[in-house]
Parts: C-alpha cells; structure tokens; sequence
C-alpha cells in the first residue's frame, strides 16, 4: 500500500454470524478506539464492538473517512445487501477498505463508482505495491520482531502492547503491520502473505525502512519456523527485518500446530535457537529479550508458575502481556 | 500451469545481444536435443544453439508445435519484430510458450488472436492455477532435492544429470521443474518464486503428489537458505518437498552470495546442518546422499583435489556432475 487508510473509521459488521466472525474489526476497535467512532450492522449481525451502532449517514457526520470492512462474509461472498451499502458509502464520501480474501474491486460497478465520487477502494489483502528483492544490507534504527512457536500466538497482540508500553515512556516507535488487522491498526503495511515469494524479504525492507538511531519498528510477526505451511514466509520476514530484538510468543495449551494435527509444536528452546540463527543471517547482533506467553487458558497461578519457569530456564523476562504487561520486555531492550 | 507444453519446440532467440541472453533457450537445447528441432534468429541475433536455423514455416514443417522464448529481450519490451512473429506463429499453428517477466498475455491483441486460432500462450513465470496452502501430510514415494549454498551453482543442472542417469538405470524417475528453464525441460512445472509466499510449500506439495514407492521426484531446488533475498523461498520449497535426500551443491570460487556482495559465502558443514534442519520438519528420515560441486573453473587436478577432501570431511561421495557424472550419487541413493 503506498498511502494509508484515512481515519476516524465507520467499522462495518455486516450480517456477521458470530463475534467470531468480526474478529478483525474486534482487533482494530481494541487498538485504535479513538479512531473506531461506531459499528454499522446489517440485519443478522450476531457480532457487536461495543461501540455506537451508525447508519452511514451518521457515520459521516461523526466525521468517519474509511469503512473498514473487518468481517468474515457468509459463504464467502458478497451478498446484495453488502453491495449496496458499500455503493451508498462511496455516494456518501468514504473510503473502503477491505481484510477480505474478495476483492472490493471484483464488485460490479464499485471500482467504476469509486473512480467517479473520487474515493478510494483499499484491498488490504492485496498489495498492488510493486517490490524489489531484498538485499540484505544493514539499515539504520532497531528493529523488534515478535516470532512463534506457531500461528496466532499472540505476535500481533504482543507488537501492539509494545507500541502501547513504549510510547507511553516517551519511545520513538512505529508499529509495521504486515497482515490485515495491523494493517487497518496502523493505517498502512504490506500483508507480506499475499507478496509473490520472491520479494518476501524485499517487502519488509521496503516496510522497516533506514530511520533514526533510536526509533524502533515494532514489526508484526507471521507465521512459525516450524509451521510446514507458512515457514517460508517467516523466514523471509525475518531476514527483510534484520531484527536487533526477538520476543518469543507461546500458547501453552496448543496440541498441535494450527491447521496442522501430525504437527507436534516446537521445544522452546530448539524455537528460540533456530529463530536466532534465521535472524542473525541479515543481523549478527540479534538477540532475544524475551517471552511472550498467552496465558488465558491456565489458572492465574499454573500460569504465574510457568513465567516463573521459564525465566529461570531462559534468563529472560516472560510475561503475559495481558496479565503483566509488557512493561518487563522493554525494560530488557536495554 | 496445468497442462504440459507441447513439444517438439522451435527455439526463439530473437535479436539475442550474446550468447548469455539465449541461456535459458540454451539450457533447453542441451537438455531436450530431441524435442528441440530448430532455431528462430530475427537479424542482429548474436547467439547461436547450434540448431539447424529455421522460418517459422519451416518449423511447423519439421514438426514443431510451440514456439519457445527463451530469451533476454534487449530492455525488457517487446519489439515490433518479436510481436510480429509472434502473431505469425498463432497464425501457422503454434503455441507459444515464454519465460520472461513480461508476459505474451500483455501483448495487444496477441490473446484474441491466441484464442481466435485456437493456440495456447503460456508464460511459466507467471503461475496461473490456484494452489492451496500446504499441509505436510506424508506422501508416497520418493522425493530427491538439490540445495545450494548460493543461487547458480548447479542445482538444476544436478537434478537433470541424476535424471538421466537414473534413467539409463531403469529408474522410476521424473524431474520436478520450479524455474522457468526446467518447466521448458519438463514440459511443464510451477515458478515457484513466482507464487504467492502464502503457497510456496503447498505449489510444490501439488508438483510431486503422491507416486509409486519406487519412485523418485528430482526436484529443482531454488536459491539458498543463506541468500537474503531469497531463503523464503527455499525454506518453503524443502518443506513442500519433504526430501527423502538432499544433495548440496557449491561452486567453489564463488566471492560472496550472488547478488549481495556483503555476504560471504556459507561454511559447507553448516549449511548441510542447516538444510538438513529445515527438511526434517516434513521429513525426519531425510539426509544428504552427496555433494555436487561445479569446478568449471579449477584446474582438474585442483578439482580432483578438492573432491576428495570433501569426500574424506563428509564421508559422502562428492563429484561434479560435468567432469565425473552422478554415478556416484545414484549409487548413494541405497
């Protein structure tokens, strides 16, 4: 994307099935509340932010730009009810932008309206940003890229409490998103899933560009090393980061790798070692200052024991980041 | 791409600046002399494959059925004389089948004129079926993969001489192409650096299915885990592989990576721990079977030299597959 999603924005739920299925837009009304003035629901919508249901009308007059579509569409497709309303908000002055894997613009007539009204339509899933291959050479500033033992382990969730924890000490931070979610949460980033393979690592040089020598990217993290799907994709991110810092995000419950149930989930340690070894190809220096540990599913106190453990076994802080904060891994950037 | 290539072929090497420019076509020539019949110079072509030289007429004569561009164009465009005998080749019955970036489909009105006469224009840079992402589910047969320390240091070249000479032994084998020049080798095949990163395991789950267990895939491997622009794409193709065997190959004079003249190149005994690590997620049997070493540019007896050595460090037979053949490596299979 080579210009960021105006905000404040109209969050558009649709005839969404679940909470489940407005997950995304769950995410981004968390993060950015203030940027997040109200929901739009279509009849059916079993989901709800929390935040002051709008038609489109009173969205604008609120002042929202964008309506962010950060839903799951039923069957995965767009119904009429959809398309209408997403007609009526380029006729009413917004942008839209979309986390789904359909295009807006694959909607008869919609990239035609948009063109006319003079809006834009935003495909986050789909970058239309042209890349060039990574290089590998050493950029100023600090890097800071969350990696897992697998998928959805909280790698987002940790970036953004970092951003949140850093900020509020007077750090000079960006959040760099490289899926749907961060990307409606930061306003802009590649979704480095959907890049053709060969500018993987180019696409996040591209996105963690040179910057002050004491600004930190905090780097969303994709995928697991030791994900047999998506390992590629890890791997390149790593090395277009060249991280100077490594958090290690774990759910200690998970069975299997996700989507994956012959797939045991990786040692700690033998995760940590390889992740290591990945990152300091483009960055000798890399190093991690930490764990992060999704601790929902345990007890408060199996899961103070666990941080506990594993700050002995690793000699690093391990938080939760919803129970302690991150306050411990920034402390430890040094 | 989801149908083969017909052969035999015409080799289009247009207005070709040298030798170097015609290296895919070249490629094809010395792999499959028998599906490749003849050669198409356009005035000022300054490369030569040794083919009797023949009008595209002359072509359709012989036999030939695709019309093969594989060929640099001089600036990256199309020139009003390529263009020119690409319309002429539809006309006279060809396919046509091309392996730069810029795609025959971008043409204007080289696709009506394709589906008007019925032909087929094929870009292999340019994957256009959909893959799903992959799975790491155990498949049936065997699977062989060439990893490099570097790009360019005969992993294809590798994988097509254990062909043939697994061939010649009677062998159930078929070469598995991941890069242009092998899908013109092949007959078909998927750029794997072309797909999107999300797919790379999965577009090479789909390229070597399940087979008989006697059967061996010789894959082509792609880049390197240590090349920074690049090891998404590898570490995405070795898990997609699931290798039963791995054969490192190395150019020995090589200064640093290619493309990246900070990087040095990796130790050997490092980067077989490391490709070994990667393909044992998907395949915890696998192991190198042998080294193949281009030593093109050492003395033979300094080459002869070096084999050994490596022979007596790794307890595995190492050869270059010009000089000594893969004999050897066949043989290491078991």
């Amino acid at each position: 994307m080579s210009s960021a999603i105006r905000n404040p924005y109209l969050m558009f739920l649709g005839d969404a099935a679940d909470q489940l299925a407005a997950k995304t837009a769950a995410g981004v009304a968390h993060w950015r509340p203030d940027w997040c003035l109200g929901q739009l629901r279509l009849p059916g919508c079993q989901a709800d932010l929390g935040l002051p249901d709008m038609t489109l009308e009173a969205g604008r007059e609120a002042g929202c730009k964008t309506l962010i579509v950060g839903v799951a569409n039923r069957g995965g497709r767009f119904s009429t009810a959809w398309t209408n309303t997403f007609h009526s908000a380029l006729e009413l002055g917004y942008d839209i932008a979309s986390g789904l894997h359909n295009r807006l613009t694959s909607i008869p007539g919609l990239a035609e309206k948009a063109e006319q009204e003079g809006r834009r339509l935003i495909d986050v899933r789909h970058p239309t940003q042209e890349f060039v291959v990574g290089n590998g050479v050493k950029r100023s500033g600090k890097r800071l890229l969350p990696v897992g033992t697998d998928c959805s382990v909280g790698k987002m969730y940790t970036a953004l409490a970092l951003e949140q924890e850093m900020r509020s000490r007077g750090m000079n931070v960006s959040f760099r998103a490289t899926g749907q979610t961060g990307i409606f949460i930061a306003g802009d980033g590649v979704s480095v899933d959907a890049v053709v393979a060969d500018f993987i690592s180019g696409a996040v040089e591209w996105l963690t560009p040179s910057n002050d020598p004491d600004h930190w990217d905090l780097v969303e993290g994709q995928g697991s090393l030791f994900h047999a799907s998506f390992a590629g994709v890890t791997t390149g991110l790593i090395h277009g980061a060249q991280p100077d810092a490594l958090v290690l995000c774990h759910e200690p419950t998970r069975r299997h790798m996700r989507g994956l149930p012959n797939f045991p989930l990786p040692d700690l340690a033998l995760c940590m070692e390889r992740n290591l070894q990945t990152a300091q190809l483009t960055n000798p220096d890399c190093r991690f200052i930490g764990l992060s540990i999704n601790t929902q599913a345990l007890e408060s106190s199996a899961a103070r024991k666990l941080l506990n453990d594993l700050e002995r076994q690793f000699k690093l802080p391990a938080v939760d980041p919803v129970r302690q904060g991150v306050g411990a891994l920034v402390d430890a950037l040094g």
